[in-house]
């Protein structure tokens, strides 16, 4: 399996380059926080899940690599980093879940001594890796059998969006995952993937991992999903989430929000696959999820070379928000759920 | 103004090689058909219009450099070489609308010795350049007309895709002129165009077009498009055409179907711009027209560099189908036309 974040206690963390990608595999090495939180934000590493993963070990490689006086020393510490981490990228929420979730377990076990602490923080960051590919798993299961049922068992065309898979997650994927799941369960025709413009994630990683699997697969710009969907036929879409709000408001890579209208107008069904570390219950509707904007150069330009022409203005927005009633489903470790009754699930959640 | 092709008498055809714009201003000599075959092939002229054009010129200078026995041998000379001509590309109807009607101009004056009939069809191809312009800025009045009552007499945000402007035509451009008119009558706010993957139509050609006009302008992906009607706003599509069948189904540029389709989610007039020349009266409906699928290289490799996983299949149709009922209304160079009242237009029909 491809692996784009490699984690073990004697030799640290190590993630893969994906602005690099296909054309190299070169692995960087994370010593701490400053170093994750640039390799965030220039996308080195991306995909919400493994955003999350990698903040969270940098911060781990961090504590390990300092001393402290006390618990409380090493708390303030830690959560002063984390503010700061968080705001490498606004829009998914995993990562920002994550923080949450280990500053209440700090706060919980202030009584530790520092080592003890610092083992339980590590602990923390280091199942959070480990937990990731076991819910990729049942996504992934959970998805095929949904498709697979609302095709009557028949062999199924699939396209996805953006980048999902093992180079968005520990391991295996949300969305791809479903792909591979559908792939390995003999009940997967074809995927498509959308190249995903202004970076590439589909043409670059994503087509890079079908053709490391070997599933039947072929790229397509995203100005061509209403001809596939009209033509060649699409049984379902599948995508990831960088953040669900508790109504089911999913903000996802640009370019989802269209897919599910298009999908829509087509009759073809449209789940996102996503954690519930990607379900943000304190956001009411999508409305409220920030939208980042990044350089125009990113659409401006390919691999450093000027395709627009001089002078234009760029708008690159990063993420859209797919309404709700454009979602035919939620894909989740604990199965597919209808975005209206998201909310029902807020109080079993457990990370 | 930009111009794309020039033609003199005296000077011959030169066009702007538009795989170099809009890095590099360099014309190319169009000397006879196969110079003409060669650059429509490989898109250094291409637009339904100029493709016309271009094609019909480089056979004026074929004409002109050949001697023939009498007019019989020029006319069969001439259908034969047109034959292959139209081979060049096959979604676009104009230039074969253009060979149907000098075919019969040649078989109406048959009787005319061959230096006649050699003036007279090379007059037919320069007419084309000379009232292309014409219908153009007629399109763009109308158009202008259109949009301005629909949104009473507001200042106006226009989408378009592709190029359509004076690279697409002889001058001032179809979809493009429409802005150009909004824009010279002060009612435009701001243009945005698609980048128009995979051959960046739209960030190589639209954008300079706009920046070279000074026209407030803003360059998206094509896959933000429906963040960009659901958050800024946008009063109205225009788009070009390649082919419209008698039923107003309309073939044009890969990703305008599903423009169309999310412009309806959203309620936004949907205009198609051509002239004419582009109607095919002769298909019923755009189930019928060809759609030309071009090298998958077109979409894996940007300026020659390879930007696709290794391996991964392509699909590269180059163009795509709206059926009439997405379509608000056709801008035509005699007025805003709906779909269902094309036909009528038939016997009007003038070249």
């Amino acid at each position: 399996m491809l692996q784009a974040i490699k984690y073990s206690e004697s030799e640290g963390l190590d993630i893969l380059d994906q602005l690099l990608l296909p054309q190299q595999s070169v692995y960087i090495k994370i010593k701490n926080i400053d170093d994750g939180f640039r390799a965030i934000k220039t996308m080195q590493v991306r995909g919400a899940p493994a955003i999350a993963i990698v903040g969270m070990l940098s911060m781990a490689e961090e504590l390990k690599s300092l001393s402290f006086q006390s618990s409380g020393e090493l708390i303030q510490r830690m959560n002063q980093r984390l503010t700061y981490l968080i705001t490498s990228r606004p829009t998914a929420v995993n990562l920002s879940n994550a923080c949450h979730h280990i500053r209440q377990l700090a706060e919980e076990n202030l009584q530790l001594g520092v080592s003890e602490l610092r083992d339980k923080l590590v602990k923390f960051a280091v199942d959070m890796l480990e937990n990731d590919i076991a819910d990729n798993k049942a996504i992934g299961k959970h998805g095929a059998e949904a498709i697979k049922s609302l095709n009557s068992g028949k062999q199924v065309n699939v396209l996805t969006h953006c980048n999902t898979g093992s180079l968005a997650t520990a391991g295996y994927g949300t969305a791809l995952g479903v792909i591979r799941a559908l792939h390995e369960g003999g009940n997967l025709a074809h995927a498509y993937c959308t190249e995903t413009r202004p970076y590439n994630q589909g043409c670059r990683l994503t087509a890079y991992e079908l053709v490391h699997d070997k599933i039947p697969a072929t790229l397509i710009c995203d100005s061509m999903v209403s001809l596939l969907m009209g033509k060649t036929g699409v049984s379902a879409v599948v995508v990831g989430a960088d953040r669900v709000a508790a109504n089911g408001d999913t903000a996802n890579k640009i370019g989802t929000q269209q897919i599910a209208i298009i999908a829509k107008h087509f009759n073809v069904p449209f789940f996102v696959a996503a954690p519930f570390t990607s379900v943000d219950f304190n956001l009411a509707s999508g409305d409220l999820i920030p939208i980042e904007e990044r350089p125009s150069d990113e659409l401006a330009c390919v691999n450093g070379m000027r395709i627009a022409a001089q002078g234009i203005t760029c708008w690159n927005p990063a993420f859209d928000v797919t309404p709700a009633n454009l979602i035919t489903g939620i894909i989740t470790e604990r199965g597919v759920i209808k975005p209206a009754e998201l909310s029902t699930h807020k109080k079993k959640q457990i990370i």
